[in-house]
């Protein structure tokens, strides 16, 4: 030990800080009463591989929103998942809804749903309910219907005053009718059960898992034949753990689990959802239920996206593809109508972002040894071991880019760089090119050190956007629309030599990357948004685009801005500005 | 058991859905080795007080702002932490920053830190920093050092190039110069120490433990004179069960256990920094470290209202005020820059509000039982123990009301609501209008049962939050403003008799607020958002009131809308349509 060399106590005492009661009214609740399990055994346990996954973008998602999403909409989700490798899809609750009783026929009819992937549908458990449902899966490869019926005590006695007998009726009558109308309507589908507890967190566990012994009583599981019980924290009720220790003891008690997959379907009411799943898989459950990026009633289902990239991060495969991260956030954001948190785990705008000196300091070190090590081994950084500080995983896995970010000198002024963009030049940035413009004022004032004002922001916006018409400029251009296809020829200068191009897309942004890629700049646009400017001259719309400027290992991530008077004229402004910008350092 | 009436097996036997390998290279990553802890005695433990709290708004979260806040916007930001009863607050990193310096200057010299309020500043273990930030906190009534240094074996070797010995010095050579300055500086202020092993969480338990003890040799804490040992979770490494673990380890092994203070300070890499807290605090944890709404570096701190909501939802008094969390959500919003998303625990615009059919007709039945309770004991429904299907808490105990939004029958056409106000009508309404909206299409149309168009749909915007002239109408007013105070002279017809009134305020809106109650009418503005119209005749500008009309239990919030050439005028009417709308059915 050290000795010590001084003498405290010559300053005075400390008094400890003391919390005051609050005047809110704490009475009125009482703690939740989980279930017993001292002999518990999923702290020891280690999440080793991927749980099955069923994505319910399109129906606990799709209701909770406040524009449900179009039949176009959700076509576009429903391909997003198929293409990420989710392989269960609750596509709609049929009996409940027109929308959705169409939505599944158009899939169906339209031949939509590839041969591996297992379709599920919602249904209450009243027998007119039912036949609709298994009618609306007619023609289905494979599907599958999900019964629920609400067991939580409150329910029963609130709600639907049917007592514990009464409630296990409506379960296994349910489960017989399911039964009975897959028999009737879907003698050729793959079929499969899948009942839930309704609010199992509210229910008592052992009253639960008698339900649950009861509906597999009907539907007689058997190795070829399983059986999904579903136990929802229909709302999250206590601390995360009270949930694994509810479904270690479920697992404990139902009877032939070897043929019951044990599923989770977590709500995220007091922000443990993802937790609340980790913790649960612990205990053994085989399966979980959610939706990217935790979208849902209230505060949502609980997160694939953050749970899968949990997984990876700890080398798992998650069987997900989650590579090009922003394009599934995107697609979720047009879809839902509703935003991705800037800071939500993995996907957010600010999450590979270092904001503080030292954090930037260490994460260049970590990074420069990474770099040194694959110099010496003879590989690139990106197939390294990754270790990094501050970094969980390499933001390159998922699409993205580590980005440190310099402050703006004119922090301590009365407004930030966005601020100052917005207020005084009408430009409404994105927040991944305010990230991107931090920097670029940064390198722009390293030598002078100085306040960056108003006047000097705008000049520095300009002279990097604006300002270089190397290699390309655009001279004018044509565009012609006819059947849904948009067709541009453009008049370029090509490091100042004149070139005609055209190209053919779905809308007039599209067609013009077509067109510039036959000059030879391959751009992939990332991210679009446009706005009016209400003030400024005869500047009249403004565009941004993210693109991902060539091709393989030397394509790079960069923003371009267009101004002009026609919002198309801007937004290939915006393109043209963003590949000139591409040698400029990183 | 019953009797199964069913031979199953006539349709298909089931192929289980199997999931793929992913293109993801998860064997760049590995698992998180964590400390072994087999007797762990966390999980049968329950949180049944408030921890001492300690908001990091004004330091890592300020840090991690694409704009930090301006000193006005800090200053905010404080005065709404030390209303809510927050006891300890870090208020900056004064030796790296002259802004950081300056506006713990200004509380100090500007005696804004009430008696009971413990500040804390943060700094390395350098010689000239430590005595930098002594320096700022001279004349502090009570005062806290919060030193760090990186403990973490990647930190060590990659970025510091120290062994573990080195390592030591750093932070025992460290707390003998904060007591140096402390001494030289800080004699009459009531001073506190803190120590952080930063990335607590990649750090060998044993050896930050070794560490900590070896700080404590050289402060000598006793019963007067504590020390706080802080244990970030700076980059959340595992499943929140691995943190406690570490928590429950560290608590074991630490010296002098009960005159150390064990603070928890997680981040939120992998979703789970909630969770990861409440099982700390399970795990023996005195105090915890976070941010409102979880702002941070990257994907944030831990967030202090899921977590104070957390215990209030238990029955525990979290000891801070939450009881108006729009006022809390709005001041952070404004100083932070950044949203707090929608659907964030307890504070989300959609976290009170119910879209499916089954769960809005439970809530409604649970509210009538609470009702008919509420009558038969001769109290209030909102003094009663809460317990209602779907809502963990009562919305009234935070300041918000339940909402069930019914289907604009329109959904499944080109666009929702929000869609068809905002492209057809130029009309962008705020989320909780938008809900609000809904409905009163929804009561509109339940007759017909048809669908709602775009022109249908305008006129009964219109009708609702246009159209109605009683009890109030805006005839004129004349507003002069004179040394930062407005005044307000406005004629008013009040059920169609004239009247003129006038009132004063620190803004238009609040003068003119001011006028009408006078007229007897008592309106709290909530929220408020205006934006141009780019189209539609003469009205260019809109304006959104959100409103408590009334007082006590009579108080209705309601949402109000003006159009206006200004601004101004735009925004009273919304005060005039909220007011006017109030004697609408709920």
């Amino acid at each position: 030990m050290s000795t010590n060399t001084f003498t405290p106590g010559t300053r005075a005492q400390q008094g400890k800080p003391v919390q005051q009661p609050s005047p809110m009214p704490f009475h009125r609740y009482s703690a939740f009463q989980p279930v017993t399990v001292p002999d518990r055994t999923w702290p020891d346990q280690r999440i080793t591989h991927a749980p099955r996954w069923l994505t319910t973008d399109l129906r606990d998602g799709n209701q909770a929103l406040i524009d449900p999403m179009t039949p176009a909409r959700k076509l576009k989700m429903f391909e997003l998942l198929v293409g990420m490798g989710y392989k269960e899809i609750e596509i709609g609750f049929p009996s409940a809804s027109q929308t959705d009783f169409d939505f599944v026929r158009k899939l169906i009819v339209e031949d939509r749903i590839p041969d591996d992937v297992q379709i599920s549908v919602l249904t209450q458990a009243r027998e007119d309910l039912i036949s609709r449902t298994a009618e609306s899966l007619q023609g289905a490869h494979r599907a599958n219907i999900h019964l629920y019926n609400a067991t939580a005590e409150l329910f029963r006695r609130v709600v639907f005053n049917v007592d514990e007998a009464q409630c296990i009726v409506m379960a296994t009558r349910g489960t017989e009718l399911v039964m009975t109308y897959a028999d009737k309507y879907l003698a050729d589908t793959e079929f499969g059960y899948q009942y839930s507890p309704e609010i199992f967190t509210q229910t008592p566990t052992d009253y639960a898992i008698e339900v649950c012994n009861r509906v597999a009583d009907v539907w007689q599981p058997s190795p070829e034949r399983e059986i999904i019980f579903n136990l929802p924290a229909t709302v999250e009720m206590s601390t995360p753990n009270t949930y694994a220790d509810q479904i270690e003891y479920f697992i404990r008690h139902v009877r032939d689990r070897e043929n019951v997959v044990v599923s989770l379907h977590p709500h995220n009411d007091r922000g443990t959802a993802v937790a609340a799943t980790e913790l649960a898989l612990m205990a053994g459950a085989d399966r979980v239920e959610g939706c990217l990026f935790g979208h849902g009633e209230r505060t949502g289902n609980v997160d694939l996206v953050t749970l899968g990239l949990n997984l990876f991060s700890q080398g798992i495969d998650p069987q997900i593809d989650f590579s090009d991260i922003d394009e599934v956030r995107r697609t979720v954001e047009y879809c839902t109508g509703l935003p991705v948190h800037p800071r939500h785990p993995y996907a957010g705008d600010l999450v590979y972002t270092a904001f503080s000196g030292s954090h930037q300091d260490a994460i260049k070190k970590g990074l420069e040894a990474l770099q040194r090590q694959a110099d010496a081994e003879g590989v690139a950084l990106h197939d390294l071991h990754w270790e990094a500080p501050y970094l969980p995983i390499d933001p390159h896995d998922v699409g993205r880019t580590y980005e440190a970010v310099i402050r703006v000198n004119s922090q301590s002024g009365k407004g930030g760089m966005a601020y100052i963009m917005k207020n005084d030049h009408k430009m409404d940035l994105p927040r991944r090119l305010q990230i991107e413009f931090s920097r670029v004022v940064q390198q722009r004032t390293d030598a002078s050190g100085g306040e960056v004002g108003s006047e000097l922001m705008w000049q520095i916006f300009e002279a990097e956007y604006f300002k270089d018409n190397t290699p390309l400029e655009l001279l004018e251009y044509k565009l012609t629309a006819e059947g849904g296809v948009y067709t541009v020829d453009a008049v370029l200068t090509v490091n100042g030599v004149e070139r005609q191009v055209g190209g053919e897309g779905n809308g007039p942004l599209s067609a013009f990357v077509d067109a510039i890629a036959a000059a030879g700049f391959p751009v992939r646009v990332l991210d679009y948004s446009e706005h009016a400017l209400s003030a400024g001259g005869d500047a009249l719309a403004a565009a941004y685009v993210e693109a991902e400027v060539g091709e393989g290992d030397d394509a790079r991530v960069v923003w371009g801005v267009g101004r002009h008077s026609s919002i198309i004229t801007a937004s290939m402004r915006a393109v043209i500005s963003a590949i000139n910008r591409t040698d400029r350092p990183e």
